[in-house]
């Protein structure tokens, strides 16, 4: 029942384009969506590859996303960009504002992109890595749904609110990391729930607030956030940076607003970039060098890099040109296909 | 023996100045020194009020820090401060670099503050809540000397790292927060050592990399960071972002520089301001009440905001104009006197 099929790199970005534009996306859209699915696959990340085009077509099919979205990409201010989503998928969104994001960056040394009105289902490291690759540090924050409970609380009223983080390296791929701040992924409980399995302490509580390790106790209730009352106070600043600043919804409007629908959530997001350059009044070589002797300094006791398992499975399939997916997903995706 | 001493709030203002100006510090220093001291003694928090004295005093004594040096504030670029402390406390060089740090966020919506060369001993909580009580969010962030070991590691690399963030509410004290972003600040493993009380479990190894209990072994070794791997990878952002970004020191650098030297730790460190008006488009009454509405779901179930408690020390101390301290602190202050 593990059984791969092997697909070439060039037929992942033909399957997702087709699915994407067969149920109801543009072409501007399909294209802008399958560069993160790609990437995603391309690093093995499955819960954020082609697995997601599921997630898209659903957000089409309830009714509330807008396949052909054109973004408004509005320059708020001297460094700050207001794109507005129009009900789109972020990707086309993100896409459309990056060249002048990067550009207000290199100019101001700081600034930052707010996404509204978009349905966001991908995974926030390939944004951020894609500053890194125009020599920018970058950070990326959003809400969710409100399915986790604040430190010392009994119900759900923050999102799963990833946060992410890029940093250049000369030579190399960036330093990246991208997290939930819950303690577990939403679909990670569905896994142990699944499995009929229970999950480990201090992962969930019940919708009475007391600890439960049942999973299906855990969907009732609510998740925690990892890092006790400090993962609590980090996913709070996202709920502000990445809603009422940029006057967009709280994980728990979005989720009100959704009534229960399948389809990805719909909010707001925040990235915000740094230049080294300006920062380092032009010392980059200098601070390159230094970061790599903290980098050094890590890898040398034993411990990993944020990414370094997901950059080493993109060079492996980039080589042998493929990756490998559940034949039982590839099946399933065929039948999106019209 | 946990007799107290009351004093005046200005008893504490004029302790604390002339316990600065006796030791080395100009005027300048001693108030921006004292007005940071003040603001935490009101709020009872102890280890950063009053007893900070020490470190102020033994960061001169050693030789390397400059109770006299001047401020220089570069204006780096367009939204970015660069100021140079010149080997003086940070605090100084804060005050004197806020004004622009304040217009500059309201023109460009975000714009950005490095500190350079300098010595820092205090909470980071009043520089972020000063920007707020100018209607702007902000967070701040810096590295410390090389205690905490990275998630997987065996020795100390990174700092203990603090974040801190603040929200500006109307009509209210901000929504704060600042924490280490090590399991335990480094005076509490202290506090355990003389207390000859066992350690938690995940708060530190001992210098084989293998976890302990032991304070004594805790100390030798290494501390952890917060919640496993996600808190490390926000430490290395912070060592990034605080120090190769901004031309400056890394933990582990600061550390050796200081050779063992009682004294501030010796680095950069930067502050990022942003402009709810600004990114709101105007909106922001109508995000103000949003941001509200998530602070109340949270305080409806019980759960507290991470700077409650000390904002109501605050109003508790401010009305009766007076704090307490331990008498055996208040004695050894004097002793600085000259």
């Amino acid at each position: 029942m593990n059984e791969n099929v092997t697909l070439s790199l060039s037929e992942v970005r033909e399957l997702s384009e087709s699915i994407l534009m067969d149920n109801g996306f543009n072409q501007d859209h399909a294209h802008s969506i399958t560069d993160i699915i790609y990437t995603n696959q391309l690093g093995d990340c499955h819960s954020h590859g082609l697995y997601r085009l599921f997630m898209c077509t659903e957000s089409i099919q309830s009714g509330r996303a807008n396949g052909a979205a054109k973004p408004t990409v509005v320059d708020a201010g001297p460094a700050v960009i207001r794109t507005n989503a129009n009900d789109g998928i972020s990707l086309l969104a993100l896409h459309e504002s990056l060249p002048l994001l990067i550009e207000k960056t290199k100019k101001n040394g700081i600034s930052a992109l707010a996404i509204n009105n978009c349905f966001h289902f991908s995974a926030l490291w390939p944004e951020v890595e894609k500053l890194s690759e125009a020599g920018l540090a970058a950070m990326a924050m959003l809400p969710s749904h409100a399915w986790v409970a604040p430190a010392g609380g009994t119900r759900g009223t923050l999102g799963t609110n990833p946060f992410a983080f890029s940093w250049p390296r000369q030579g190399k791929a960036p330093f990246t990391f991208d997290f939930a701040t819950s303690q577990f992924a939403r679909g990670e409980i569905e896994l142990y729930r699944r499995a009929n399995k229970p999950l480990p302490e201090g992962v969930a509580i019940d919708k009475d607030g007391n600890p439960t390790t049942d999973p299906e106790a855990a969907m009732a209730g609510a998740m925690l956030t990892f890092g006790a009352h400090k993962g609590s106070a980090l996913s709070i600043m996202i709920e502000l940076l990445a809603g009422p600043l940029i006057d967009d919804l709280t994980s728990k409007e979005s989720m009100e607003a959704a009534e229960g629908r399948l389809e990805a959530p719909y909010h707001g997001e925040i990235i915000i970039a740094f230049d080294p350059n300006l920062f380092s009044g032009g010392k980059v070589d200098t601070n390159d060098a230094r970061a790599e002797r903290l980098f050094a300094d890590i890898l040398d006791q034993g411990a990993r890099l944020p990414s370094q398992r997901r950059q080493a499975a993109s060079e492996r399939n980039l080589a042998r040109n493929a990756v490998d997916i559940p034949r039982a997903l590839y099946e399933d995706l065929l039948k999106l296909r019209k």
